[in-house]
């Protein structure tokens, strides 16, 4: 077999794993993955013994320090995994509910039932973990899912699909509702993204690149992941103390993220008394900061005057923008102009344009007097997350085991047609 | 300007609109809402001027008598035109709304606001009132719309989206709001299929062909409308005269649209009563069957064996297959072979088997003992719809105002962060 008639293939299992999944009972799902949960400690051994094969090729062809990292399945991270699987089992079922339902005039009762997506692929890199949380989520969903990981995991992805294997079929259930895609042939990617009778959505994680590319290609709907600008904007009369906190927090927690904060706009009836504090505790904290003409003499040692480029950039790194602004309209064309849709925060205490903001700023999350890290599928309250959709369609911001069904009508009559 | 450039520009405008769409006032929606409703009724005779110069050119063209008539527009259409301004206008706005929150641990407030798509274009063939229907909806919505019709409507269109921006701009609204392509050049459908930085959504209605090359082109996503071949299933025990009456509405109410009946599936225990019935009632109305070996001797003079190519054709016609099965396994295996996903019928007495139909077909609208009919926005009780979506992502099935919105997360906090 080449491998589009490979890609074929698999998507037509994923099909019929997909129809017999739709109907399958909440308790087989959970079974499977709660014995998944138990293989992952059991077969330890199993899993670090395929990924060391994965860390030796990536050794040799060199691969840096971060990528080797992230390549890394640990004993910790396996329990991780199978701490995820019991945490997914003990949600609640989103299949086969009618969430809404009324009556029409003639009698007819119309609802709407949650019902699975279908088929998801997902694209995604390096790290092998996310091939056993993808897996449980869209399992749970009720969705057949091919995965297609970084072709440096292979071994680890194989290794670990095969336990997904063994707990899916002890809970009889299709061992083909979860595919590792078995090869690192590129092309694999080409074809999937044209196999839109077998899939009915394709989600790519990982670089702007991967995901510029599947949009292209892709005949099927796609589920976006693309990158955070995110700002703070410290209103007129906000608490400057807690606003502190807050920009601290959202800026260096974790500044490779997605959820940092890479710009700060302030009014400027605060940029006196508020810029100071930043340079003080962030720029203690090592954040070096690209500052507009009004905020640069108050930012200190580490502050360097903003070129052309900064305004909506992603630093991955503890740097950050800094802008005086006149008024809050100014901060929001800003963030118009420059954000990503992600997650945008504000810093006041005045009610109304708390309100205003969190109405008109287009972003998948609009936090008020809250660090943008919580924009993230825990944090939220969601559980488990399969990513963060910066696209509106389907499903804009976190996405849990919800966000990977849909909804069908559903109409109970006794006889009733149309007149 | 050449194509593309004007394209651009409209993506642009459109993008600005959307912004002040998404924060105006639900009055001043409806405001613009009622002017509209008021200026179709006052300005008929210009609409018509317009509409006469289509139908002249498209009469030396030799148009054919079933799209002559789509695009003409008597004092009715133009009557029903204003009242579904004035229905819309009277709906719920859904914008703004926080529809569920819920409290964190650390205390956050998160919560869910419907919001609009931002900007959606539309691609449409001949029937100009498409162009107020689907312009006032996605006003309703909060949305931008670019609309490009048929080019045989482009007078008419164009005479339409005059009265629009009349009333947009009496409003208070941004005239952008609302778009008509203003060339019937074909260039344009493949530029805006490129705009990806202007466009959230692009929406195609019309042949196949066209859905296909705008789901090839595209690079935002696309809200499919494909066509319907619907089924119905009579069960074993059903009750036969109101399974008749079931599908004879199904089959004849209005032949040509893509919720009337294509195929009828008949359990063996039912077939010898069953068929000769429908013979009578449907074979009267002027209906020829296509039939499979065995219900063939039952359908009377105007059955024929069914070929090869009869399973999951779209007739649109007054033509109906007719299959025998042994069980509604059998059913249920043929509708996910040969159905659209569409609308899917089952005429039952039986709980269970009722649940179990529901449950696992997957179709847009799943009806139990009712007309496949009904899956219609007006008739499901969302009001007004711009089409039916038969793909699963963001939407599946017919589709009203709130389902040309999507939501992001708000967060109210007192200064928490993420420890």
């Amino acid at each position: 077999m080449n491998i589009t008639e490979q890609m074929q293939s698999m998507g037509e299992k994923a099909k019929e794993a997909a129809r017999a999944l739709s109907a399958a009972s909440p308790a087989a799902k959970a079974d499977a993955l709660v014995r998944l949960a138990d293989l992952l400690l059991q077969k330890e051994a199993a899993i670090t013994e395929a990924n060391s094969k994965d860390l030796e090729e990536a050794r040799k062809r060199g691969l840096d320090g971060p990528r080797m990292d992230r390549l890394t399945l640990t004993p910790a991270i396996i329990r991780e995994m199978s701490d995820a699987c019991r945490q997914v089992a003990a949600m609640p079922d989103p299949i086969g509910a009618i969430e809404t339902q009324w009556q029409r005039p003639n009698g007819l009762l119309v609802g709407k039932m949650r019902i699975p997506l279908g088929v998801i692929a997902m694209i995604y890199e390096s790290r092998p973990n996310v091939t056993v949380d993808s897996g449980i989520l869209c399992l749970k969903a009720g969705n057949a899912v091919i995965l297609r990981g970084g072709s440096e995991a292979i071994n680890s992805n194989l290794a670990l699909a095969a336990l997904v294997h063994e707990a899916l079929e002890a809970a009889g259930l299709p061992r083909d509702a979860v595919q590792v895609v078995p090869t690192t042939d590129r092309e694999a990617i080409n074809t999937l993204c044209k196999l839109e009778q077998y899939i009915d959505v394709i989600i790519p994680r990982g670089g702007e690149t991967l995901i510029r590319k599947v949009v292209e290609l892709a005949t099927m709907p796609v589920l976006k992941h693309y990158e955070g600008v995110c700002h703070a904007y410290v209103d007129s009369g906000a608490d400057l103390e807690e606003a502190l906190t807050v920009v601290f927090n959202s800026k260096t927690h974790r500044p490779g993220v997605c959820n940092a904060l890479e710009g700060l706009l302030v009014h400027k009836d605060e940029a006196q008394a508020f810029l100071p504090m930043v340079a003080e505790k962030l720029g203690g904290a090592g954040v070096d900061f690209r500052a507009c003409p009004r905020s640069l003499p108050l930012l200190g040692s580490t502050a360097t005057a903003m070129s052309e480029s900064d305004p909506g950039t992603e630093y991955h790194a503890l740097i950050l923008l800094v802008k005086v602004v006149d008024s809050m309209k100014e901060a929001q064309d800003y963030i118009a102009a420059y954000g990503s849709n992600h997650t945008e925060v504000i810093c006041t205490r005045d009610l109304d344009r708390a309100m205003r903001f969190v109405r008109e700023v287009d972003a998948s999350m609009v936090a008020v007097n809250a660090s943008s890290r919580f924009n993230d599928g825990g944090q939220l309250g969601l559980g488990a997350e399969i990513g963060i959709s910066t696209s509106k369609l389907h499903s804009y911001g976190v996405m849990g085991v919800k966000e990977l069904t849909t909804t069908k009508f559903v109409v109970f009559g006794k006889g009733q047609i149309r007149v």
